[in-house]
């Protein structure tokens, strides 16, 4: 288990079959490997299945994709945060476009998150939905316009202004909050694209998973965020 | 891993403490000690996160709380039936009071469940939702009355019509179905009247997991079985 | 107020601009017309919002487009049956493949409608779905495969066993139970057709509404209705 | 038709049957006659069905209880913000702790009630969820911490601190959006209560609907508005 530092390289999983299972795993020990030699905080985020078996194998931090408000008890089929937690994850996302949350699920999920020692990543789409998320003082956020995820197109370059923007209002209603960006980022200059503007990291799926080469993928990833 | 035999005695785990992480490992082992030791077969239902760790360890069948009815691909925070697959679990539960799902829902969940080889119980809260149920061919139905979950006071029991009305007319609708009942279970003598009226096992939760000796509970029911 | 009758064509106004407030009295007048001078009812189904505008001034019979399964009391933003009744509709819609509900809401809408005296039609989109519809004992059930909505391609030509099997196995699990189909309907030929393969009626939407000429489009379909 | 003014007060009609269909038209005529005894503005939410009835007859400004973010279309069972504004209402209540919405659902709707004309009133249960909401831009947010719901404890008397501090609060991050709050009021010294601690109305429902004499209950609840 690892602790999160920035920049952050965080690597959604999905539900994608090239990262479950035994896939999961070995894109986990790639990511580590990555995050060794270049000291970039490389994060995973599998299935729920796929936690336990990952964070037993690697020494990079790992998140759940999603976590229920819930508390131990009668919630079957839920996903209960002591449960991500003692499976080794160390962080959670929160409010992906693909798995929304209602405004008072997102506030009650935060809390629990911070009670059982999970840090909250909770992805927004646009400037507003991320200066409401920061009033509810996650410990980061991620804008993520979702027209452009899976696209190829890096938000730091379609919609700059989305970043900067998030950015700089953000801070002013919490200065705590890390700022993420993600969507559409493949390449090296996405990330620093993304460090320049003002963030901390990039949330990433397809652009890695479903590289050629993960692995080499992720080297180009993490050096540029090292050269920033 | 472990076939599905009847009568069938399966352990839903639910997201309670006392069956989370290591408590589910040590649950489903005692579990495994009474099945093999009466020879009837017992199932158990942990979150997803024990999935893996508890099917790793255990000969029994092991079952998932919920699978969400998606292919592979790009569905965040959801449960994909292939990963549940293959961290172990042999089937699932589907529609339980706790985790309602929507009519096409249950109907693509059962199907997706066929095509990666889980079998499906799907739960049902009356007669009428039942035999509705049993014509989307689930391999399994587990007919609960919500209102004596947790109570203590057993369907077979209390509504004993409720079990004989499900059996026979889910025969008439598809006569592959294999029913069992829940609600309320916690004695042998529960269980031995479930199968008197028609069943082929009994689905239940607290009152193993929440029992004093859960060893001694799930003994008892088991041998209750074994007496039919 | 109105009866219903069959052969029914039902119009569903959904949420178009064609067919919203002062557009969805006009719609319904016509309606009124064509159903008076050839004598098949046709019956529709207006946003909540326009029942009571419309039912006040047509004979014929109007349905929602959906209740929830609830009594009166503290449910702010949902629909009541009873508001519906009151507001003059004689049914509603329930589980639109737009508005899909969970299974037990299906089945406690069902029994809320026959409370409050509400012809229920259920949605249901393959014959499967249609057969565990049909065991929930609604009056009437539309079957409508849902990649046929709008597309002007009718279920009755493209997948006619869809509905000759839908007809043939809900007569097996309740014979009481009306069917109608739906998908695609736009011309005589095809209420003909659903006619012939044992429905009741058509469920139609965009066939009409989005109509060159409604009023036209409505005569040829009832007179295709009046000559079988 | 008439504009909201400041001091508010907003009766939400829920789905009451003292609230529904003729019931709703005779509240609603009471409502208007202490508006217009007392100059202070009431308002009525009541259900889907009966905006357009209530808004015919009387010249207090109607809200919706609900609007769904959707544009005209295939939305079957869905709420139109074009209809509800076509039926008279002149706002919406959203996010109403009965009707939960997702984060991304409150930003679209508030977008869509701009467009068409809609006063935005989104209901918040704590000072967190509060100021979120008010980065999203709405018109007016109404303060409800559901615990005090349908209690008759009034918010400005239980928990004062939630009340100013969500007035501060919400002013830093934008102070155009004017404050309400509710839960639990049913007499003139809460709504006197809550406009000394600084919001500019009030939200509630049953200590209206539901009240012996709602026209009393009215009177004194509008003089206590003009006494501030």
């Amino acid at each position: 288990m690892s602790k999160v530092r920035t920049p952050l390289i965080l690597v959604n999983f999905k539900t994608y079959a090239e990262a479950t299972g035994k896939n999961a795993l070995k894109l986990a020990k790639l990511a580590e490997k990555v995050s060794l030699k270049t000291g970039i905080c490389i994060g995973v985020a599998p299935q729920y299945t796929d936690i336990a078996p990952v964070a037993k194998e690697v020494s990079i931090p790992v998140f759940a994709q999603h976590i229920d408000p819930i508390d131990p008890g009668s919630f079957t089929g839920h996903v209960l945060p002591e449960a991500v937690k003692e499976a080794g994850a160390i962080g959670t996302l929160i409010n992906h476009s693909e798995r929304r949350l209602k405004l008072v699920e997102i506030d009650a999920t935060i809390v629990r998150a911070r009670a059982v020692g999970l840090t909250s990543v909770v992805c927004a789409d646009n400037v507003e939905v991320s200066v409401a998320v920061a009033a509810l003082k996650p410990e980061m956020l991620a804008v993520e316009p979702p027209e452009l995820i899976g696209t190829g197109i890096p938000v730091s370059k379609a919609k700059p202004e989305v970043v900067t923007d998030t950015v700089e209002r953000v801070k002013k209603v919490n200065p705590n909050v890390i700022v993420l960006c993600g969507a559409g980022i493949t390449k090296g200059e996405d990330v620093a694209a993304a460090l320049r503007l003002g963030t901390k990291g990039v949330l990433l799926a397809s652009g890695v998973v479903k590289a050629r080469d993960p692995s080499k993928t992720l080297m180009k990833l993490a050096k540029s965020a090292v050269d920033i």
